[in-house]
């Protein structure tokens, strides 16, 4: 990860500044201030390109200072808060064009009055975003404007939305609001966004985006979170609105909804995933297919929805303190969400498909046949990989009255601060290529228990301390009581090549394996192949189990496997040897065929 | 097709015209007439669905006169005559609201100037649709008020589009005025109706649809059809623009361009047709997709693209004489078009899955899983099953020099006139349920050849003649020659169930047989297992083979099939027998899950 951090910092935010000038976002909002003159421009969530910018920027700050990145955000926050409407309302799109998502034929010029169109609008979406800007920028930086402006339209949100008399009852048709809600509630400790985001929430799933004449499905909006038994819809929203109502559960103490969020995501867990941890089977909708519709070739798995994933599965893994979350995430992390960007840092996929066929034809920017792009006209996915990656260290662990708990393993150093007194440990690891962690603790008060989570895969794993070592059981954590300064902790986890068998009813993988090496997937690309054999016409030995084949430097490190098989008949059926690579390492030497599920006949 | 076609007629054709009057099509005819007040209603491509509709009465009173039939024709001629412009022109929706495709949030009201977004305003598809129809009118009624309307438009056409001076270069975003013009100078004996068909195939593929800012792909506006080796994009687009270019290869004797033709329909057979002949594998823009790629859940198999396959089939057929072709021709019409309405004749499917698993949700009008429905909002597949059922006992027989050629056999009667006389065949056969087919040869002229069609997958057939029996080959034309006046040639087909094995590099199906019988495809329907078993709990025992289960009058006397499997673990593997029904008459017994590829493991 430190060098996937490194070429966002160095590469990809400065470059995603440039973006928002060169598509018009930040000249919306020199519009909206009225200091530019002109027509907006881009889709009308264009606004929330900025916020997630911003977000991604300050906690790059905040990770490795900068003079110039503080000079940017200052400058962009500056243009957001000229842009702020006297009442508080913010939103240049809509404010200047109305609510279209896309102007130009086959999207019509929308209202102009404000949220008079919900359902498309995304003004709650852009707040939201703003809200979750504005907290990164006050954490990272301690400088409190833009949280003003955050908090003059959530204060405006507060007035407008609600049960009360005059005021509004309607929900965003993209969720996002709601744990950005609650993020403010938890920096400015004012209780009304906790409660307006409990009743966004509570709203949903009641018939408010019918009311607009769309059909409620995609908008998850057809059943009470507290109702509901799954995931469904468009991804992106789903996952969101789930994690954000994760966070009113934890933060009203309401065991009902947590519940009901277990119900989803283990649904969603064992029906609706990817191997790969990518969420969103179809492209139509950008949605969530039925349980076990999950098509190689045509995964939607946005990136986005990767994204999303990971936080409802770190919002579910603080309120339950259950591994199966911390598995849960990896495997999105490591897979569906790294995929979605270049190891250079500057190209992005908004799709990530499992399977491309030889000259699939890209017939869309999105297509993965096309390889990764520098920017896409709905470009939410870049900047909100900017700021996955600038915010990643807050995966990493958490505390309890008891210690310290280690969910994912990287490089570096932990600080935390105890009721009894400050941990420091130092983490040395070359995770995910090596099984080995080495934990010294470099400062802890007694008492302290450090949990290290052994991964659900990590069959055979070892703790080892004071020379004496003892199995763990996989999809546990492994605990080291009463650590001391000086102590060594070392978690041994066994990093080798493994065959995973799909479940039965996901017609597209029957007949095939995954390629999984520790917490990665592992892909075929064409050009490993010999030539003139295709992708799909290689057949894997199942009975021989691949093997380590040595890092690849150009890969970024990554270590590489060995697959034996054979070209398929018709045809001399020729022994085939390949190299196999991690899936999140696809499509960095040009876009090609490919294939995650290899077939065994 | 007996009571396929009488369901039409009785049924379908009457209500169809109450569905037209209920969801304004004849509104819109009637206030672009100014007959009436008020706002046209219903896609951009409304009055299509009154032309399609009045195709299909037409032929419908050509196979089975009615007057009440012959007024409603009248009457509804009438309204589009009336709603023409001066100078020919016509189309309602366009003229009074503009090339919105659909009306509402999310669609703009576009352009009222003509064709000036010829992309999504389906001006030429409209008139195309009028073409056909005015020239079923014609030829069933012998009434030419129709034809003298389609005339005075397709004037305006000529003088409007094409490379002169002043003319317009552009070419509609949906094909079928190809065909259609090709028709209508048949019809009317104009060459420069033929011309402007050759030049509409021709302008495209050559960036008119990318000027207006599109992605070319979708409109099969990518690559010259001359230089196309695939189809691709929306799957009825792209075999109307095919079917057009066969019509305009024969009718100007392009070699060239049908050899281009017969090159895309082969591929198309090999990697982008599912087993159904279903056409189109992605909801997403309606559309193929790569070779290959055909997931059975999520096919889309439109049933318009079916009828475009069936009618680019024959055309094909027409020009080549080869038999392929009408191979592909009996497995759309029976199986991916069949499959579009119910028994009943009242009720259609848009979408035409290969597998709906139980539980599964229906979030769309247009979801298998919800069943048929009597309309759609986008309303082009039921008045094209009307039409396409009452006019086919066109698609039955052929004539030559030699003689005349069988190429799908139901029972009546076949009456053609041949330079040398008169050939009168009586046919006897209740196929496809039974392989029998009899033809008494009532009169003939001497030296007639008879050729009957034996179907690529009738394996083991033979013809026989005054009591001599010879064995004829699969996929080739079994001839009789020399026929006369009370000959008796009887065909043997060897109908009864076989297992079909998938291309290995179709993934979905990898792992899978489908059942087939005689032409018709098979379908497991949850229903018919036993209490608790699932649809995709079933696994099939491939070496056990199927057998004959006797017929069923409910669904509309076919005859099932008897599968014996298993129930998948885990749980109890108990033995599983269901008697498997055609996939055509699937959900006439409500809706349900339902899979066409078995598992085998």
């Amino acid at each position: 990860w430190a060098d996937r951090q490194a070429a966002n910092g160095e590469r990809a935010i400065p470059e995603g500044r440039r973006h928002l000038e060169e598509w018009g976002n930040l000249d919306n909002l020199r519009i909206a201030a009225g200091t530019a003159g002109g027509e907006v421009r881009g889709p009308v969530f264009a606004d929330s390109d900025v916020y997630k910018w911003l977000e991604a920027a300050a906690w790059e700050h905040g990770r490795s200072p900068s003079e110039q990145l503080l000079a940017d955000i200052r400058e962009v926050s500056a243009l957001v808060a000229a842009a702020q409407e006297e009442d508080g309302y913010l939103d240049s799109v809509v404010a200047e064009r109305g609510s279209a998502v896309e102007p130009g034929p086959g999207d019509p010029t929308g209202s102009r009055e404000r949220y008079s169109h919900l359902p498309w609008s995304h003004e709650h979406y852009c707040a939201g975003h703003l809200f979750q800007a504005a907290v990164a920028v006050t954490r990272a930086t301690g400088e409190r404007q833009l949280l003003d402006v955050a908090v003059r339209l959530a204060d405006h949100l507060v007035e407008t939305f609600g049960d009360g008399a005059g005021q509004v009852r309607d929900v965003d048709g993209h969720p996002v609001v709601e744990m950005a809600l609650v993020e403010l509630a938890r920096e400015t400790g004012d209780g009304r966004y906790l409660e307006l985001a409990r009743w966004f929430v509570e709203a949903r799933g009641r018939g408010l985006v019918a009311a607009h004449g769309h059909g409620p499905t995609y908008f998850s909006d057809r059943v009470p979170v507290r109702e509901a038994t799954t995931v469904e819809g468009h991804a992106v929203r789903a996952v969101y609105l789930a994690a954000g109502a994760a966070d009113v559960a934890v933060e009203t103490g309401d065991g009902e909804l947590l519940e009901a969020l277990r119900t989803q995501f283990a649904h969603m867990l064992a029906t609706k995933t990817y191997v790969t941890g990518g969420l969103g089977s179809r492209w139509d909708g950008e949605a969530f297919g039925d349980p076990h519709e999950l098509p190689s070739d045509r995964a939607y798995a946005e990136t986005c929805a990767a994204i999303g994933g990971v936080q409802w599965a770190w919002r579910m893994l603080l309120a339950t303190g259950d591994a199966v979350y911390a598995d849960a995430l990896e495997r999105m992390l490591f897979n569906g969400f790294a995929a979605g960007v270049s190891l250079s840092g500057e190209q992005y996929f908004y799709v990530n498909s499992l399977h491309v066929r030889s000259g699939a034809h890209a017939d869309h920017e999105r297509s993965p046949a096309g390889g990764r792009q520098t920017w896409f006209g709905c470009a939410c996915c870049p900047p909100n990989v900017m700021r996955t990656l600038s915010s990643l260290d807050g995966y990493l662990a958490t505390t309890d009255a008891r210690g310290v708990q280690l969910h994912q393993y990287a490089p570096g150093r932990v600080e935390v601060d105890l009721p009894g007194g400050r941990v420091r440990l130092d983490v040395e690891t070359r995770y995910p290529w090596a099984g080995t962690v080495r934990v010294r603790v470099e400062e802890a008060p007694s008492g302290t228990t450090l949990a290290l989570r052994v991964p659900a895969w990590a069959e055979g794993a070892s703790l080892r301390r004071d020379g004496h070592s003892e199995d763990v059981g996989p999809g546990t954590y492994a605990e080291a009581r009463d650590v001391r300064e000086g102590d060594l902790v070392e978690l041994e986890l066994p990093v080798r090549p493994r065959w995973t068998r799909p479940d039965p009813r996901v017609d597209d993988a029957r007949g095939c394996v995954a390629l999984e090496r520790g917490p990665l997937v592992y892909a075929v690309e064409e050009c490993d192949l010999p030539d003139g054999v295709l992708v799909d016409d290689l057949v894997v030995s199942e009975d021989e189990l691949p093997t380590d084949a040595g890092t690849d430097e150009d890969l970024g490190g990554a270590v590489r496997v060995r697959v034996r098989g054979r070209r398929r008949a018709p045809g001399p059926e020729d022994a085939v040897e390949v190299l196999a690579v991690p899936y999140p390492t696809w499509a960095n030497r040009g876009p090609g065929a490919m294939r995650v599920w290899l077939p065994t006949t």
